[in-house]
């Protein structure tokens, strides 16, 4: 996806989005879309729709990606007003067709992509989604399914007039077995409510994002999303035990089983984990939810080099050990960003790097404990400077807080190029240092930080304003030296639309024409979420 | 799959067969394919060859499974001096056609199953898989890829004249991270070869399994083995990170990522996990490896009813949390046979049912103590009756023995009928009590017993020998039954040849035809593990 750079919108992040960190659960951190619940209000109210693509003038800061980047609409029906009485029937009173209403739908938290849907349907049922489904694809109508909204790679708006199939009334808890801690339930279901429902049964949910407030958990699933908890519970492709899908054709795949071990034939689910929507609509969920943890602690160390962190690390497994939760890490330049725009205060003396340990286990003791000894022998064989442990819920806050909040000191820094990559961890940091060495002068400042514990770096550069040779001195660079480590080029956010032409920098052209094989072997008129995932080009 | 009763074999199980515990690592339990190392012996030396299937009289207790089972063989070609001489080319010195060679490699270890193929390939690369299946693909010959040849469903040997793609030597570990326990190796490495080789270095295997001596890891992948380290490590969709796999096609798919994080479009190792061979050969994997834990403790409980063993394995995962690295169960019936067959004695007071609690964890003084105030709750609250604990090796191996010796004491009580079920925990013994209830005197014993803690029951039958009227009261209740339970007909086995037509117990119709709809994607003329996995009929 080449964009037209001329009519690129500056990218200021979170400079002008409501403060996010309200809608963050203490101790939660992450670079996962910060949204607060409630719809995204893009330009002011009152103000021409962008029916028909036809208008901007309401919201001229989001420009319509058909007009900022270089993709064609594709042959699809557009809606008429037979197909208007049709969803009526189906879902009576739940077809959106008031612009003002659609606006927050058509736009990204991140205000970089803009569709120009006119019809947004709110299912409550699975039998709803399969006939709106099989309608669509009948007539041939293209469809986004759209969760919480709160992606980072333009994935969950329309990019042209697709309609907009909201699970946000799909969201009632189906069961929940409080021995073996399986919850089923809508896709619609909010993290937060569910985390909320399980916590007060002695469960939590197996991940945690950012977007807690407004994500839903059939959007986490269709993006196969990391965050918060991966280090200790790994993947959803492990905890989610079951799935009930529509196809694109409205037939339901039911493979909402909730046992651990099942092993009858292929594991259809898997297909629609990760697959942004483009597969399949998910329509409910069974995952495997974690008991409650009894006690937390956070130790924040100062480290002389990037080989003590990786030290440290190796270190902390074998003496933490099961109690590990959070292993993540910050170079000098993210605690200086932090200091100078937000007026955090380092809690250690300053050092090369900073690691943050997280602790979550039965026994508030015995943690403390091993902790204890964990943090003796780093100090001691100076694999660590300097360290600060919290275990009360305030200062533990605090310390996280220099991790979560670099995200937002990095918008106040200017214009940021923004990188999630996976790589091994040995290599991690030296993209930092080889951008940095690369860019000189022409960068503000270039950064790395992440979640050490699962070899992702946020590789962030800041300059004064969006600058088109820095972003040439930039990529293909940072994907060519990730595929050359055999990284990834998305770690967590997924491609959607944005990263969707960045895919071959970690996937094989076999692999790659095998996904598009699977896509028509799903969706043969490739009706769901189109324009996202897989690249332009075959 | 309706087999010819006439000619059906009496499965003596493990009565003939080497003592298997000879092969079991110290403190592993299970009820996986004991076979020890190296091949399995199948009728006396000498004796005439299996050629073409015309021949029985060398090995006549395991009748050929075109005699013995209604299968018709596909019109696949068959192989030619051409062919050999092609495949002579391809892995110089590595075409086996000699019968007596081929004998272990045509019969499965439970003795079930007998294929008759003529020709066995041993490739040691990548490339080498790629032109034999490129070859084949030309050709239309039909493959078997087998690793240990220990799997429980006939899942690994041909059932006519398939080709054996053996993946024995293709046995080198590629690379191994100290830092991140990432393992790369090749399909054809032994898991107890690879868990001496990271236990070296302070991690271990995220699996274990009874067969541990022969099983390959191809093999574990392809048939998503489950095993001892499931409760703490989860399923091997979580854990194998990367998969390098030859279509039928001969391309090779090289999905051999070692990332913990990688969101780059559809996540296509996931096909083939669990596949069995039947939508690509599996030549190299990568998998996450756990840290060692440094200490183990083992207790063996007494329940009074499986309502009191629930409400243990709650308290247990409260309690203990972190550390539980096992929660199996058996009931009074087993302790009578394992007493009754093998003379082992109960470590506490009779019980209706017997819980073994395994931890794992970083230190020994904190698991011990955390096992201590368990137990003293689970005791003083009337939940056990009973109870003994074992820190030191040689009594951990005494209590394991109590559950893993099942298999073999149900050996010893005549002829047995096995089912491998997962069911909701709360409904898990109903089964098995419905069943004594359905059968009465006619059978002799109904046993039950499992991985509790996955919902996995092991379902045993005995008999003073095989009965076609008892098989009727069995089948399809027990499979309808765990249907209407939503549970699996194949919790960990798979269902290769001898369970491929119960899958409909467990999966909807709809799923079932995309399953089939994703072999005939991958593996158009299906020359793949023919008669395996998907039902015989469409």
């Amino acid at each position: 996806m080449v964009p037209r750079l001329v009519s690129r919108w500056p990218l200021g992040l979170l400079r002008g989005c409501p403060d996010w960190r309200l809608a963050r659960a203490p101790g939660a951190p992450g670079e996962h879309s910060p949204r607060p619940r409630g719809p995204v209000k893009a330009g002011g109210a009152g103000a021409p729709a962008c029916r028909g693509c036809s208008s901007t003038s309401r919201a001229p800061e989001v420009t319509p990606t058909r007009l900022r980047y270089a993709v064609q609409r594709l042959p699809f029906s557009e809606v008429s007003a037979e197909d208007l009485a049709a969803f009526e029937r189906i879902v009576p009173g739940r077809v959106i067709t008031d612009p003002l209403e659609l606006e927050a739908s058509n736009v990204d938290w991140l205000k970089m992509v803009r569709g120009c849907s006119q019809v947004l349907l709110r299912p409550r049922t699975t039998d709803e989604v399969s006939h709106i489904l099989r309608h669509c694809y009948e007539r041939n109508l293209a469809v986004t399914p759209q969760g919480g909204n709160t992606g980072m790679v333009g994935g969950s708006v329309p990019v042209f007039d697709e309609i907009i199939l909201s699970t946000a009334l799909m969201n009632q808890v189906l069961s929940f077995h409080s021995v073996s801690g399986i919850l089923e339930c809508q896709a619609g279901c909010i993290l937060e409510e569910l985390s909320q429902y399980v916590e007060a049964r002695d469960f939590i949910m197996p991940l945690d994002l950012g977007a807690k407030g407004s994500c839903h958990i059939g959007g986490n699933v269709a993006t196969n999303a990391g965050g918060l908890r991966f280090l200790r519970y790994g993947s959803l492709r492990g905890t989610v035990l079951g799935l009930e899908v529509v196809l694109a054709d409205g037939t339901v795949l039911n493979c909402l089983t909730s046992l651990r071990k099942d092993n009858t034939g292929y594991d259809l689910k898997q297909l629609f984990i990760g697959s942004e929507g483009t597969l399949g609509v998910i329509t409910a969920v069974s995952i495997l939810c974690p008991p409650r943890p009894k006690a937390v602690n956070v130790a924040f160390l100062g480290c002389p080099g990037f080989t003590e962190v990786l030290q440290t690390f190796t270190t902390c497994k074998a003496m933490v050990g099961e109690i590990l939760s959070a292993f993540e890490f910050m170079d000098a330049k993210c605690m200086e960003l932090v200091r100078q725009h937000l007026g955090l205060a380092s809690p250690v003396q300053d050092s090369a790097f900073y690691v943050l340990v997280e602790t979550s286990g039965s026994s508030a003791g015995h943690d403390t404990e091993k902790l204890g000894h964990f943090l003796e022998y780093v100090l001691s064989s100076g694999l660590v400077s300097d360290g600060t442990v919290a275990t009360d819920q305030r200062k533990i806050q605090t310390l996280w807080a220099l991790r979560e909040r670099i995200t937002e000191a990095l918008s106040h820094d200017g214009y940021v190029y923004k990188y999630d990559l996976s790589l091994p961890v040995e290599r991690l940091y030296d993209l930092v240092t080889d951008v940095r060495v690369r860019l000189g002068p022409s960068a503000k400042n270039v950064v790395g930080y992440g979640h050490l514990g699962d070899g992702n770096l946020h590789l962030n550069v800041t300059a004064e304003a969006f600058s088109a040779s820095l972003l040439g001195a930039l990529e293909p660079y940072v994907y060519a030296w990730t595929a050359e480590q055999r990284g990834s080029v998305s770690a967590e956010h997924g491609l959607g639309f944005k990263k969707r032409d960045v895919l071959g920098y970690s996937k094989a052209p076999a692999a790659v024409q095998l996904m598009q094989q699977l896509k028509l072997l799903l969706d043969p008129r490739g009706i769901l979420n189109p324009y996202k995932t897989l690249p332009s080009q075959a």
